[in-house]
């Protein structure tokens, strides 16, 4: 069976405490076809986050400049920090045929489904807000102040879930990783990106 | 969690021997939210095929009444047999939030694809043209001559997979059902049949 496949952009958004990075994770390390997009951030670390690996973490002068260079596919302004994906790298590896992964927030993740219209989109949604804040508390990374603005964005992200192709509710995490995980493996299918040859 | 679901019309189709009708008997089985809508057909029973499950097995006569009421979703003409699908069955399935797969000759399935652009479309493909005739002479049921005409139609069939949104291959029959069932899966998280609801 002689075949060809062409890389996907996957867009994988949803609010804050969803469960996005434990998500995408399972699907990275499961996944050899999968790449991730480390985006810039103008936000610090939280403690164990890996500058190039978590994210880019740069200044605001920096993200500016790259922005000034049309160096971004997406960029936002979240919670008072500026987030982005860096254009090049992204485009680079799916026309090297590999697929690759987005974690942005929604504000991104529109404008992206909009410049790629050919990325497969995926929103996380958590079962509910009641769970999403003990997630969030649990987390202990954000203020008070900082987890009920998270919870206000969430409910804003959440009425335009439609925008997005698929949806997949992480209330358990074995299920929601499979049904990610199924997404992503159905999408391989698809004639725009898989080309097999039917042999004499 | 509280949700809700709409049903999808599941289109595969793919050349006589692809071994369509085994893999989705296999979904049929595994799936309880999967109808199957019996085609109506003007041509003999194969041995041990049943009507009303199989087929429809009518006359000539009463095909072309049935069509000329309009009562047909699609209908085509293949090896000098009439096939159908029948509309109104399909359309109260849906409409109750049931979904139905159709088997249907590529023919059948250009026009479905364009009378109904939710559907979702499969075509499946033989791993090659030598296994599709040892496949179509295993059979034992058509004589020589329909097994060439068979072979000759499922290269310009072939030649279409890309008017399909999902290709699956046939090579290794576990395999093909897992990744055709992955797609039914798959298409059931699909934000226009997906409707959950975030709780408080």
């Amino acid at each position: 069976m002689r075949e060809a496949r062409k890389g996907m952009l996957l867009v994988i958004s949803g609010p804050s405490g969803a469960g996005k990075g434990t998500l995408y994770g399972k699907v990275l390390a499961a996944d050899p076809d999968m790449t991730f997009s480390v985006s810039y951030t103008t936000r610090a670390p939280r403690p164990g986050e890996v500058d190039g690996k978590d994210y880019r973490f740069v200044s605001d002068g920096e993200f500016r400049a790259m922005l000034e260079q049309d160096g971004f596919l997406e960029h936002a302004q979240v919670h008072g920090h500026f987030y982005g994906t860096p254009r090049q790298p992204v485009l680079d590896a799916l026309e090297a045929g590999r697929s690759v992964m987005l974690d942005i927030d929604p504000q991104g993740a529109l404008q992206v489904m909009e410049k790629m219209p050919g990325c497969v989109s995926v929103f996380i949604l958590p079962p509910s807000f009641t769970e999403l804040r003990r997630r969030l508390e649990g987390r202990g990374t954000e203020t008070r102040e900082q987890i009920e603005r998270r919870l206000q964005n969430a409910r804003g992200e959440v009425a335009l879930k439609d925008k997005y192709q698929y949806l997949v509710v992480n209330d358990d995490l074995e299920v929601a990783y499979r049904t990610l995980q199924g997404i992503v493996d159905a999408e391989k299918q698809r004639s725009c990106r898989y080309f097999p040859v039917v042999e004499e």
